[in-house]
């Protein structure tokens, strides 16, 4: 997913930007934990929330370097917030890399995540505005909400549509909103210009979130991926067996019996696939009628490029 | 230990309205979380840090709220870090109490002790002034820094006397000496009152930490405690071991072959807790010092009494 700007250069070289700033804060006189943070950054990443912070930053005049603070801010966060998860999701791979607590001991994890959540605070309380601190700290009340909302709806076989979507607006889109209202704010666009950005974000980040676990099932692999196979023994279902249960209750029994290519099959034929993959698109729309309004810049083209190449993402599955 | 603290009035009554604050602070549109917090909240402790920090406030002029803010902050702060803690030291119990992680979960512990911190922030930083924040969040970096390197430094058979001291000075003395400098600080003392309050906490703090680990093996118990033989068994060893086994490496011996009671026997034949508890002592001594320069009011009273509690306490191991 949006592949393309990869091969935007002054993208890449605004991201390699924001990794240096990241890679700074991380410094700490326990090189053991700057080494691990150190790898876990060279390690990569999308950088989408810093990349949106960045382009939303365009639609205004005040272009400072605390933009890219901010930034480096957002992914600080957003990688935080993943160490965290993944202790409790027992997670050794996230797509296909290897997950801090496997890597380091969840011991570790803990820490690190503390680490990190603490280092981003430190360093967007300098560079933010006040209001904007507590803001910030809000969003992070979401992210723990919806990873909580997450864990207390597990093995739950009556979850909603929308009680997906509630969990993906506080544990996914809370951030990307952030991201888009961030550039806005602090390069100073007009209040309604940060409030649209701020609701193309959460548009986005919803889709994104139904994409994300989409791919979780992708076809590219022969059989259902062992993380995935955990997540269902561990009772996160997401929203394309949501879907399908409501077609086929029979899907609870797959589950039961560990028969995940039936179930992968199973799912497809009752549509949870392209169900899912339909509501993201959905959300998607919601994102560009965000955008329509506002002015005609470039950053405006490569955000409309990464919705369409999400929208490309999505139809594959439908 | 600081039992006749318990007796004061005034004490108390201060003491529930950080409590209170503490309750309001907690609350959250998550029913769940709110739940378990308060019944954490009310489930007690020694309330030290709010303690401290609302005596030292008595040093300056400035009685305002947000001292009591602060101080239900550093309690929440300490909350934050034991629930951490207590998942990478896998314990059950804390002095007699479950854990948080025992009785929630693993999982939600990670979430709680995030949800804390990000509310101690949040309640701070609103409180707070800007340097100050920047402070509370470098030792916040000192809690987690001295938690990692006590995890890094397990089944050290050359762990020193100073390596020791760092990791109590870093996880525990840190959060003393800021609890006792916000309260000079916000209440507006003298710079040189801030800073002498400051190293009476820091003092304390290690004290406090070597009384501890003394309670640890405290003789209160028949044998030892199952907390303290899985620490052991962990890797965690503390003072009064490393003193022992500078004077009868035997005690590896014991260790390794879980024989708990002759282990407590053979620390205290090679002095291992009269050694520990006269390092306490001498950290109090320098607390002590500190505070000889400070007005006698009634505060200074209270915290000289608080000192002499425990100097008595640990002499009940030399």
């Amino acid at each position: 997913m949006l592949e393309n700007l990869k091969n935007n250069d002054t993208i890449n070289r605004k991201i390699q930007f924001v990794e240096k700033i990241m890679i700074k804060n991380v410094k700490s006189r326990h090189k053991n934990v700057q080494d691990m943070l150190t790898e876990m950054i060279h390690s990569g990443g999308k950088r989408l929330r810093p990349l949106f912070l960045l382009l939303s930053a365009e639609f205004g005049q005040n272009k400072t370097e605390s933009l890219y603070e901010a930034a480096a801010g957002m992914e600080m966060i957003h990688m935080a917030t993943l160490i965290h998860d993944d202790i409790i999701d027992e997670a050794s791979l996230r797509r296909g890399t290897v997950t801090a607590q496997s890597r380091f001991g969840k011991d570790y994890a803990v820490f690190m995540g503390d680490f990190l959540m603490n280092r981003s605070y430190l360093m967007l309380n300098g560079k933010v505005l006040a209001p904007e601190v507590r803001q910030i700290q809000h969003i992070m009340e979401c992210l723990f909400y919806g990873e909580m909302l997450q864990y207390n709806g597990r093995f739950d076989r009556k979850k909603t549509v929308s009680q997906y979507i509630r969990i993906a607006a506080n544990k996914t889109a809370s951030l990307f909103a952030l991201s888009f209202f961030l550039g806005a704010k602090i390069s100073e666009c007009e209040e309604s210009i940060c409030k649209a950005l701020k609701r193309t974000g959460y548009y986005f980040g919803i889709s994104f979130q139904i994409l994300d676990d989409l791919l979780d099932f992708s076809s590219r692999e022969s059989d259902l991926g062992k993380n995935i196979q955990k997540d269902i023994h561990m009772g996160f279902y997401t929203l394309p067996m949501i879907f399908a249960a409501k077609q086929n209750p029979e899907i609870w029994g797959l589950i039961q019996d560990s028969r995940f290519d039936e179930l992968q099959q199973c799912i497809r034929a009752a549509g949870g696939f392209r169900k899912a993959a339909e509501l993201g698109e959905q959300y998607l729309e919601k994102a560009n009628s965000e955008l329509a309004e506002l002015p005609d810049i470039e950053a405006k083209k490569i955000i409309l490029h990464a919705l369409q190449d999400m929208k490309n993402a999505l139809q594959e599955f439908s």
